[in-house]
Formats: structure tokens, sequence, C-alpha cells
């Protein structure tokens, strides 16, 4: 599982940050790409990567700000214009099929593979299949706004493949079903066990991916023993007040956040363009006081789950 | 008069262009600067200009496909988060004020300056004011699709300001009346016309900045005798059949529209992401074999209009 930041700035594009979007990479997964959120020129962002628009399969929608949406259109339309065949399926607030719908209609495109758009009305499961949960819950912002929760299910355990000689098994398709946690029927009729040849299932990883929002429970709830936290940080710890009043976070909302759901590693993106450069060592420290597991996403952050470490890629 | 490409690509950005726009800047001639087209990430070009979004007061949209329309909502946003307070006038085509209502209103956009959006039925004047002519016509593209033809009035002629104290006009506010072509009344009533002090009336300068099209005979009434021409070039000589099927001009369709327009310089725009760099200077080859004041625009190419030369800048 990897992490790609396409666009980590706030409210507008700035020459360090561009607007909203990350992709996480689940092709080790077979699930292939997730986009959440889609800032206008995320689609310029993607040709700086190695990423394929039509390998994106599922774009989720944290809310129908422009900053996180006016990229769609044109990442639709150059999807199709590069031969995309695959579906695509979109989750967003309610609203979102009539305006992607009235742009392709009125800019006459005419996508070459079927779109599926998902109006995500409340909290609840949005996806599930034998690998993934995606839940979702409405965060506080100044419009609806949803953040969301990827769990992977728990993984068969390791197959000791010495047991499994002894209890008579042979090399071949057998070991593969006893791996997957299917019991099997030898030829001689002895059935064994996948429990009894294989090691404990091994926990999936979790991913929780938040919208705008100011601090809340919701956002703490879908983070809860996550891995990873993607955590908006609008605002630094000097402006607690106008983060409230705008329905935004302070690094150090987005740290406490963090620090009470237990996750391993919070990653803040969504960076003011008022801070420069030279102002995220202090915005880092802010958080740091807080949760110490902090990092700052850039534009082009590319992060990998490995082995139950976060590695700069 | 400047203009300044902020994209110069076909259909979809690519790393060396982005998708349509070009900004005239009047404001030397105090109208401000207008846009035309405004593709995806123009509002990130803009970034790398010394432009302010403020600054633009009219915006002429030649079509509504994606690669000419899709950065006006960020645009029209950021307009308005930077403080923008003056008026903008927004030029298209049916439907496009539907368009940008609706995604105004899902995205709860208020803006801080008043928009008026005025759409284009048919050929005709769209704007004019004691400066400037702005007439349009449809040209032939697969949807409908606009040129436009901006046409600055003759200017007063030099005052020859011997001639005005010989006839007894003072220093003061007399003298630019004169200038401004009108007549004036000394205190001791002697009438002194304008014409007696004055030169010639110099001859404006005209621009033609066309949408994508089939070579037509629009696009050349729209270019007549212009000083600039900038015409869209998404073919090759090579491929002209191609251009024809899907409503688009060679290289050598724009030499020929900018030859029989008699025009003083043609600037190419609107290349496919086919060619690479190194195309270029055959592209640019055969279009001068037909019309050899061609140039062929890259994003940032920022030329000014001085003493009736091109310069660029
Ligand atoms: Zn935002
Ligand atoms: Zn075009």
């Amino acid at each position: 599982m990897e992490l790609i930041f396409l666009g980590t700035g706030a409210g507008m594009p700035s020459k360090q940050r561009n607007t909203s979007s990350v992709v996480l990479n689940l092709s080790a997964e077979k699930e292939g790409y997730w986009m959440f959120d889609c800032g206008e020129a995320t689609q310029h962002q993607l040709l700086r990567t190695s990423i394929k628009p039509r390998k994106i399969n599922k774009i989720f929608i944290t809310h129908l700000h422009g900053d996180h949406l006016f990229g769609l259109p044109g990442f639709l339309g150059s999807r199709s214009f590069l031969g995309g065949e695959e579906k695509l399926t979109i989750y967003g607030p309610v609203g979102i099929k009539q305006w992607i719908e009235v742009t392709m209609h009125i800019t006459r495109t005419h996508l070459t593979y079927p779109l599926d758009i998902i109006e995500v009305q409340e909290g609840g499961v949005l996806f599930e299949n034998d690998h993934f949960t995606v839940t979702t819950k409405e965060l506080q912002h100044v419009i609806q706004c949803f953040g969301f929760r990827i769990e992977q299910k728990p993984l068969p355990g390791k197959l000791f493949i010495e047991k499994a000689f002894e209890a008579g098994v042979p090399k071949g398709p057998l070991l593969k079903r006893l791996k997957e946690g299917e019991d099997v029927r030898l030829d001689d009729g002895t059935i064994v066990y996948s429990k009894d040849v294989t090691g404990e299932a091994q926990k999936g990883f979790t991913v929780a991916i938040l919208g705008d929002t100011r601090i809340c429970s919701a956002a703490k709830e879908l983070a809860q023993d996550a891995n990873i936290l993607v955590h908006e940080a609008t605002f630094d710890m000097e402006t607690g007040d106008l983060a409230k009043e705008y329905g935004h976070s302070t690094i150090g909302h987005a740290a406490q956040t963090a620090k009470e759901a237990n996750v391993d590693v919070l990653i803040a993106n969504h960076i003011s363009a008022r801070f420069m450069p030279s102002d995220l060592a202090k915005l880092k420290e802010q958080g740091q006081s807080i949760f110490p597991e902090l990092l700052i996403a850039e534009d082009f952050s590319h992060y990998e789950w490995k082995n139950g470490f976060l590695e700069s890629k």
C-alpha cells in the first residue's frame, strides 16, 4: 500500500502546493488505485507521476468545495481520451451526480468507460469486498463533508508447509486452498483443517483519509486505531479560533485527534498558502508536541506502508 | 498591447503545453486584461506571470469543450478569494450561464464581485466602447464555436502644438481637447478646429483570436487585414483529412487563412501533444511555405505590438 499526495494546499493553488488530491495505491493488493478528492489540475499533477488515469477505479470526494472537486471533469475526460475502459466509481456528497452530468452534457463529453456515481447521504459502509471495507462518517465543515476509513480485512496466516506435507497434503492446488483458510479432503478421505497447518491470520492495515473538518468525534472514530491518519491542518495553534469559525483544524487539532484515536502515524495535509516553506518546521513542532509521529505532506510526497512502518519513497 | 499565451495545447494538458488560454493585455489602452478561453489550470499558469486575476475584466469563451473551459470555476473563485471587486463579464456560447450558475451553487461559491454572463447566440458586435469594437462570428467546429475580432478605433492624430499656439490656444486643458478631436472656443470667441492643429488620425490595431475551427470563410472574415491572427493548428499538412473530420485546422489551413486575409502576423496555437518539441521546426516550415510571417506560440510566449511590429518579450 502506498500513498501519493498530488495536492496538499488549501483553498487555492499556490506555486508550492496544488489543491487537494491524494491517491491510495492498492495495486499490490489487486484493487488498483483509489483517489481521494480531485482539485483543479490533479490530472496535471498525475502527469508528473507514473500513475495512469485508467488505473484509477474509484474516486472518493469528501465535499463539494472547488479545491476538492474542480479537477474532476478534466480527469474524467482525459481518462476517456487516453483509452480508459474499466469502470470508474465516484463516491461523493449529494449534488455531485447532477454537476457531473450537467458538465458532461454541456461539453458534449462522451466517456469510453462506464461511470457509476454513488451519492453519499450519511455515514455507514460505502463499499465492501473480500479484502477491504470502506466506511464513511460525516465530519464538521461549513458544508457537508465526509471522511473515509479504508480497512483491509485480516490476511490469511502463513502456511506451515512441512506440517501440511506431514498431514499428507500433496504439492499443488490444495496447499493454496489451505493457505486461504479452506479445509480440504485428501484422496484417501482424510480431512486436513486449515487452522492445523497455518499460523494466525495477520491483521490488515487501516488508513483514514478525512476531508476538511473542525476537531470532532467523527474524525476520531474514523481514525480509531488506524495505522495512518491523513488529516487537514489549515491553521496553526495561534489561529484556533479562526479554524473553528471556518470549519477547519489546526495542526494541534489534527495531532490531538491522532493521539486520542491511537493511530500509528499522522500525515497532515491541506496546508494554507499563508505558511511559507520556512514556517513548516514550527508547524510540525506544534503538532509533534502533542503527537510525535507526525509528518507534513508535500505535493508528490510518496509513502509506502511496509511491515508495519511508513517509509518515505 | 500585449499577448500572453497561458496554454497552447490541444485537448489535454501535457508537460509542455497546458489547455487553451491567452490573455490580451490592454492595460496601456486603459482597458485592463481580457482573457480568451480558460482551460483547466489557467489560474495555475497565471501564478507564473505578473497578471493578477482581479485585473482581468472580460473573459471570452470560444466554445464549451473542456480544454477551453474547465479552468473557469477555479479562476472565478480565486479572483474572489484574492479580493477582486471589479465587475467581470464573460462572453460565451449558450449553456455557459447555466453551467457557471450550477457550479457556483453546488460549491456554495459566493463571489465578491459582480459577474455578468453574456451568452453569444450568433455573429455580430459583442462589445463596443469609445476605443474598441469586438465582433464575433461562428466558426466551423464540431460544436458551436466562435472567433473574436478585437479592433481598436482610430487614435486621434498628433497635436501640432506650435500650430495651436499660433492659433492662440493657451497652454492647458484646451490642448488636450483639441488633440482628442474636439473643436474649442477661445476666450475671445475664436473657434479653433481640431483638424487644423492635428495630424491625421492613426489607425488602431486589430487582433483576431479564433477558437477551434476547420478552414472556413468566417475565419478569414474575422482576420481580414488584422495585424495579428491567433489561429489553431492542431494538425500538420499530412493529416488534413483528420483535421476536417474533427473540425480542426492544419498549420497549412491557418497559414492559408492568414494569407488570404492579408494579416501582418499569424500566431499558431492549440498544438497537439502528438508533436514533440523536435517536430516544431517542420510544422513551422510547412506553415511558412504558405505564409512566412508565422510564429508558433509556446506556453508563456509573450508578445508586444509596438509601432507596427510584433516583438517577442
Ligand atoms: Zn479545502
Ligand atoms: Zn480545443
